[in-house]
């Protein structure tokens, strides 16, 4: 990272970085201070020197301690005097700030901003400290860059968070094997109608086992929700036979993992098995793109080629459609949920797939409205010494019953 | 929350409110948002006008309608071609901000600026808008002041969040009520040395039931771990007879709540003990204080006085201490962990205590040092309309045998 993150701030004439991480945490701070669990904090990391870490109460020492950075505590920055001194966030953020790049040797010059603070006292700390000789470039766009490469720390971490999706998903195919038909065509197990709701809570409890939480929460949409690619589902909703459902879970230890299997209990109508057909021999051919060198959207070309060749809308043939190939094919993931590298046109050299990227592949196919349905399916590769790997060679099948068991 | 808004608005001198939040969601944001699963979104609140929020793809169209504002969707604002026209993350969301100000009817001005975003494209963004005409006033504390007083939906959310931490913690209780002890003084469970992780894994297991999540961890910090307040406990730990355990509970629905109880399986040595006993005199006094019309630093002060005569030195007798009585006693609670009433000292009127308001009371005493320990007792006391009700009267006791079993 640090290699990455010295070019990126040469390149943006920078003398230093500072990432901001509020009380919720950030991407950017968790790349220096890992699973640490500190409030407000932030890190310098002059051009060419080792990260330090503030932050703002001695109660945090041994968190602050564990991620093996130099620290600034607050006693050093005497964070009390700055806050008796300063009762403005952005006058007592400005003076905090101009502390610890003091401590950390940086003369006022142009400071390159990254992660994520409260924005009306970021504003208002960035104004003052202007005045007094800083300059401002953001530094978010050189942090997503530094992240996207993976550490083998963190691949193995993705690892651990891909397994325990993995135990989700075959539970949820699980109950959906389970489940009984009742007249009309409505789901039941264990004599009650099966809702959304219970398959959110197994797949909650699974993730709880493992010590992951769900800061984004997760997808499980059945039919014509499904038919817009995020909704959540919504958890009252009784599921049915012959209509699909949309399961894409993203659950997050240190970094997130993101995956999805679509199912149909039953016999699935024409339309739903075509698209679930045309989605996975997307998916094929994406396998056989991904690879160092490429670029996401020769990914995102590709796939719209094939769909499109198969007679559905995308993005490429009817840009905003709603129905048919409506997103991108999918995102570098890690710290944050969607990082580099970039399927978008014109990313330039942040879409390109290079060694060490952890991406997901995930073509979907949707008909939105009142009868509507969803298919989607999403795996996560791991751009490995040895080549691409697929980290969740698991069924693919519409049809539950094709997961093994718990 | 719509009437404070406005008064602050008033004063700040801003003809709008603008509420941003990035992929990470955003508290600010929740306060109009609610529930819904969005990426990058923002609302704007004209002065006396109804809030309109804007999101950043079609793709969250029903998760952006469910919250029932008023929309300004990505087609409205023309997204696609601000994002074809503006590379940069910060001219991206600078066009985006303008283009859904106009929408809203509102003209260049004073504009408050609250939620939080990346900072680099924030700070970006707001030098461009200065030079088109805009000018920025931190609006954070404004919307931490309309988020003060909770409305009944947000108190029931709350309730509904408190208990799912009582049922926690009865089984965090029962499990070390089951504790067998080993020779030397390590506490086992079905055969296996008791440690951190095991109390952890139940806790999440249970939030997981309700569909909470642990944005900010928790703490379960046994003996000298405990001796540090913000310690969140190491998982490997083994638990031991006659030391403390912090259990320290803030999990989050919609909006957080926050509770503490300390445990000792066997007998305490007298130093806990006494610790235990003051803490809990603190905490009567607190719950005899904690009524509309006081202020937090009045009780942080009546803390200070009845621990300082115990013998503890505190922050008022000495500012900065690592040993005794060593942080605030309480803070208000809701879409932030942490949020207004505060007991700081110089609060103004943002340490009145007001009817509506949910606030913790927290008294607890530390030892560090390899043989320290830890107490704390956390209460959420909701200021009702009939007065102050303590929304958690569970069992205080160090012995977890005064929990009836689950």
């Amino acid at each position: 990272m640090s290699a990455t993150l010295g070019s990126e701030l040469e390149r943006l004439g920078a003398v230093a970085l500072v990432a901001l991480g509020g009380e919720g945490g950030d991407p950017d701070l968790a790349a220096f201070a890992g699973a640490a669990k500190l409030g407000e904090a932030f890190v310098v990391a002059p051009r060419g020197g080792a990260p330090r870490l503030a932050f703002l109460t001695p109660m945090e020492r041994d968190e602050a301690a564990a991620t093996g950075l130099a620290l600034l505590a607050p006693e050093t920055l005497d964070v009390a005097r700055l806050t008796r001194e300063h009762t403005e966030p952005g006058a007592l953020l400005a003076a905090w700030l101009a502390e610890a790049l003091r401590w950390s040797g940086v003369a006022p010059g142009r400071v390159a901003l990254a992660g994520s603070w409260p924005a009306g006292a970021l504003v208002a700390a960035a104004g003052e400290l202007e005045r007094a000789g800083w300059s401002f470039v953001s530094g978010n766009e050189a942090m997503r860059r530094a992240r996207k490469r993976k550490r083998p720390g963190e691949v193995e971490e993705i690892l651990r968070v891909t397994g325990a999706v993995a135990e989700a998903m075959r539970a949820v195919a699980g109950l959906l094997a389970a489940a009984t038909l009742r007249p009309g065509g409505e789901l039941a197990l264990e004599g009650e109608p099966l809702r959304v709701a219970r398959l959110k809570r197994e797949v909650a409890l699974i993730f709880a086992g493992h010590g992951l939480s769900q800061p984004r929460s997760n997808i499980v949409a059945p039919g014509e929700e499904g038919g817009v690619p995020h909704s959540a589902g919504t958890p009252e909703r009784i599921l049915r036979a012959g209509e699909s459902l949309i399961v894409d879970l993203f659950p997050k230890g240190t970094l997130f993992s993101d995956a999805t299997r679509t199912f149909c209990v039953g016999s699935p109508p024409e339309p739903l098995a075509r698209a679930h057909a045309d989605a996975r021999a997307a998916l094929d051919q994406a396998h056989r793109l991904t690879r160092a060198g490429a670029t996401g959207w020769e990914l995102q070309e590709a796939t719209c080629k094939l769909l499109g060749a198969r007679g559905w809308p995308t993005q490429v043939s009817h840009p905003g459609t709603l129905t048919g190939y409506v997103h991108g094919l999918g995102h570098g993931v890690g710290y944050e949920l969607h990082e580099l590298p970039s399927f978008r046109k014109g990313a330039g050299e942040d879409g390109l797939l290079e060694a060490g990227d952890v991406v997901t592949i995930e073509p979907g196919l949707y008909e939105p409205g009142p009868s509507g349905f969803g298919v989607r399916l999403e795996d996560v590769v791991h751009l490995g010494p040895d080549g691409a790997e697929n980290l969740t060679p698991w069924p693919y099948d519409l049809d539950p019953r094709a997961w093994p068991r718990g």
